[in-house]
């Protein structure tokens, strides 16, 4: 019988094409003065381009045109995951991928500015992805500390998903050519898991999944300097009126290593400012295992996480805009710890 | 009528004695070693000097014998608040003016490794007040960083204590000649304190108290060179199988402004890192007044003080050498600010 | 015979008048827009008042008037070094004092936006001095993190005089009733001092003197929160086009501990970002000496400091508004440390 | 005619291995004793395995057996450079590559500790490199927060070579499939590079390159968390009485814009301490160009790079085991920068 350490340890070396990275979130967001006074003004992102309805952000040391897109709607949602593939030739062989697994999929260009092409396809569990190989690019704004703002945060990470079924969507994204870099399961014969950390740059991850209600966006994770950025966001927010945005920490990460905060944007997407992993890149880096009853797996210095966290989390959407059903997960971390601590 | 504000302001000009600044505490712990291994390897303090059942310790800015003392004893006690005197006849000042209080006072000369004659006294609500001007001198390590531990700790900055009575308590310390930098105050006509900030040092406090459950300890403030210092200390203690002594934070302090977390010892006894307030020297500078109904005056970022922040504390000792009784608060900020709130 | 660690050593229990802190320093400056352009833009210091041709600015935990007051004038120059007194008595208590000394001395009412009564006086040695006792309050700006700029900086700390007589200047202000925290001075029998450090508020020093060419001003010492401040002022005015204005550091002192970088303003004038002394209040706190010869005593990296920081400095002026004649010192602190170290 | 950045920007999509990252660097050292206190004691690195001659180390978060490797010899010299690639087959694919160019190679196994078979090989300029696949793993002791030392050093960055002929060997490197992030180049018609950053991993670089007499080895650059900790590690050589170790910096690249400190070991070989550059990973990604007569390329704060930083190096050594011989560089940043602003 196949562990599920073996599962996870298995590398995929026949993947017939090359995702480069987690690239950019976007969101539906229903008021986007408020969006960009949460985004631009407190956290500090770069306003890349804006039209009346959308807003694209980056980081300071990103260069290309937006890791973040804000799309004012009727309804908050998650509307797409979109990834970076190192050729256009990528593209067609993920199309034929997807379109194998019977998936739905199309083609588009130019819906958003400073896009080449794009696939956007829907996975068997419902997120809405996007690959896409060509993008506009800014000179970089690494070193215009005197223009700095906010943590100040230096790139997208990552995203997380909330995913009733952990198993068979790691399996998906392992025969995607990700690797597992660390995982939380539960302790016993039945061995599930209940969160799940993989990646395609040397990192800890471009793509986490935390067991539960789904599909749905977790959180998109953004890169800071270092821990004190993370501190400095928090005091900003406090200072102007926002530390009900705060959500959870700081903190260390046991999984990852991280320094964290959580935070909740006006309409409750939520996005983590997050510093300090590690590389990964070895072709034998191997999956590190944490067991659910560990406290520290989730906050390294023993704080529980809220409530809110394994609950709230932002709808995606179907090929028709609508909001994707959602199912429940046959896993509870919180249950799961009790049980094994009880 | 006098305005809560307006006492807190009144300068005593006249006060017959200098006190120079909070020094030491002494705390009783029921296994030496235990408590040896959480405050040398764990927090990294200086040892000054060890008997068979007392442990001598001390920052590593300063030069004086000791600024926290732990004995060894069959039940955990905080057996002594000590402060520094700037001349030997201020001792005798200090002795008049509690004699006419009628406390119970007494000299002693050499219990302690390191220190001259000291002047004990219990003041009117029960607290165990030590005063002294000889005290052992080291040569600074504050530039061995070769040796450095923990956070590292760099000295003793403040007492907190649990009382009943905070008005009178405060009363008491405005006549040894101490100022209020901050206070926490319910708002409306009948304007009752939940905390207050005192100071004879120009930084924010030598002594606070917490309105609750009295005459208690609260907890001894040891001040860090920044807030990284703070998370790695966190860091240190989880990674020693310790989180659990994390009780509340790190997160930044709305009073004092400083950067914070609670750590509980071995016997509960709470310890406080702290850093990163400011300087209040100028005889002109007013109390800052927080309104208990503010979120942010406990936490700057929102987050709740856990209850047991709020109920639990180390009891005094009464000249005996036996806890002293009990008293009930008057007033409770938790329901204070829950009955502004609604 | 008096050794030096004894004179440093004296106490002055006897001084008819009590000086709280340096508070602020006068500059005379030659184009206001590009002072004002470094000292707000580039270093983020607020702006509490502004008339055509004079700057009013504090750091953000100053809640004083001014710390810095800049005057465009056709020259440069240190027009006045300031000290708060802590009655309005002091004033005359130190007019009496300085009037024995048969300096020369004036008092001036409203010549500066927010003070009430000063008295200025030139000292033996040619400084032009000011004690003052009242001075408008501005609210806390502490927790505006959201406004902060810059390092930020938070308050004034010390001025640094160029002295050619030290001893003497040294002795001067033990009368004024400073304390000697640290000293420099050379070794073997006719012990000189190139440096020395005096206070009155309970850190490293309100007053610093260098030995050298004077009377001038050698900076100003600006209180940050940590080193990471200091990096990122640095940074700030480098990617703004100012990596000029750096003249020595970052670094570690090896006298106060302080991490520190110099710069040097529009018209040369040298500022100090500061942070990280420590506590020197107890009264017996002893002067700490380091030989000429150790190379860790200005930098504790090692770092040799630029002949420009040990020659160059701001003029001061003279009760008739003129540059005060140089004379030069005896002791040359690099000469010092080369014969030594032959 | 291709102009620099042309040739800089082209990908070869056809390279028939894959290396994964700058791995090791072995360097010969003539005291074990002085060197295992400088890199174990003072700087902290974790020790994975010793012999009586040779020290095997590495960072804190790194799970391969070693990233530096310290072997006793008569005379101090760069024994290797040494880099990892994917897959077994990659061996076999570069040594084809090297006979091509009539390089000396070999294949070695179990020469040191914790490896599989390597390929040993001398470019055509002289500098002795290895790859290798296999290599024995550690647990991770990224969160042993409580044992770590030093900085701490997290992990191998990369290796800058003093190189005599830059253009003609980063040829031979964007032939071994790595690509150029940045570059400082000579203005004008006959444009020359001063220095070249190449990498594999999607970081600025796993080797640079600085024109000189060469070939030798100018510094291995190791990881730290975050720029307190290079602050830290020169703290703790000050203190332990090593300030002489610190050559050049702590301060800001321009180039890379990590943070940095150059330090110099008991024989001379140079080591970084370096942290906070960038993500590279996107095929697009450009490389930056910095103009020789840009101060602020070197060092972003402005401060000059001492003599010893341009003209000192490690040697290297040859198939025999003798000191290769040395050749002279045609261009010299300092002459070109005097020139480029006379």
């Amino acid at each position: 019988m196949t562990t599920l350490r073996e599962t996870l340890s298995r590398s995929r070396s026949d993947v017939p094409f090359d995702i480069v990275r987690g690239a950019y979130g976007e969101l539906h967001v229903t008021n986007l003065e408020a969006s960009q006074h949460f985004y631009v003004d407190l956290l500090g992102l770069v306003e890349s381009a804006r039209t009346p309805d959308t807003l694209y952000l980056r980081g300071w040391e990103e260069q290309t045109h937006h890791s973040i897109v804000l799309r004012e709607r009727p309804k908050a949602a998650a509307a797409r995951l979109s990834f970076r593939v190192r050729t256009p030739g990528d593209l067609d062989a993920l199309e034929r991928s997807f379109a194998e697994r019977e998936c739905a999929h199309e083609r588009v260009t130019g819906e958003l500015a400073g896009m080449g092409e794009a696939l956007r396809v829907w996975d068997p569990f419902g997120f809405p992805l996007e690959f896409f190989h060509e993008i506009a690019r800014f000179p970089t704004q690494l070193q215009r500390f005197d223009l700095h703002r906010g943590a100040p945060i230096m790139r997208f990470d990552h995203f997380n998903i909330h995913a009733p079924l952990v198993e068979q969507t790691t399996d998906l994204w392992l025969d995607l050519g990700f690797r597992c870099t660390e995982y939380i399961s539960t302790d016993g014969d039945d061995e599930r898991m209940t969160g799940c950390w993989l990646t395609r740059k040397p990192l800890v991850h471009d793509l986490a999944m935390t067991a539960g209600v789904g599909p749905r966006l977790h959180h998109l994770g953004l890169a800071t300097a270092d821990a004190l950025g993370v501190l400095r966001a928090c005091d900003q927010l406090a200072a102007a009126g926002h530390a009900g945005a705060i959500e959870r920490g700081p903190g260390r990460h046991g999984v990852s290593n991280a320094f964290f905060v959580y935070l909740r944007d006006p309409d409750g997407h939520r996005v983590e400012l997050y510093t300090g992993d590690y590389y990964t890149g070895d072709h034998d880096h191997p999956p590190l295992r944490w067991s659910v009853s560990d406290p520290s797996c989730r906050s390294f210095w023993g704080a529980q996480a809220p409530d809110s966290w394994y609950d709230e989390s932002s709808v995606v959407l179907d090929p028709n805009g609508e909001p994707t059903p959602l199912r429940a997960s046959g896993v509870d971390e919180r249950v799961a710890r009790s049980v094994l601590m009880a």
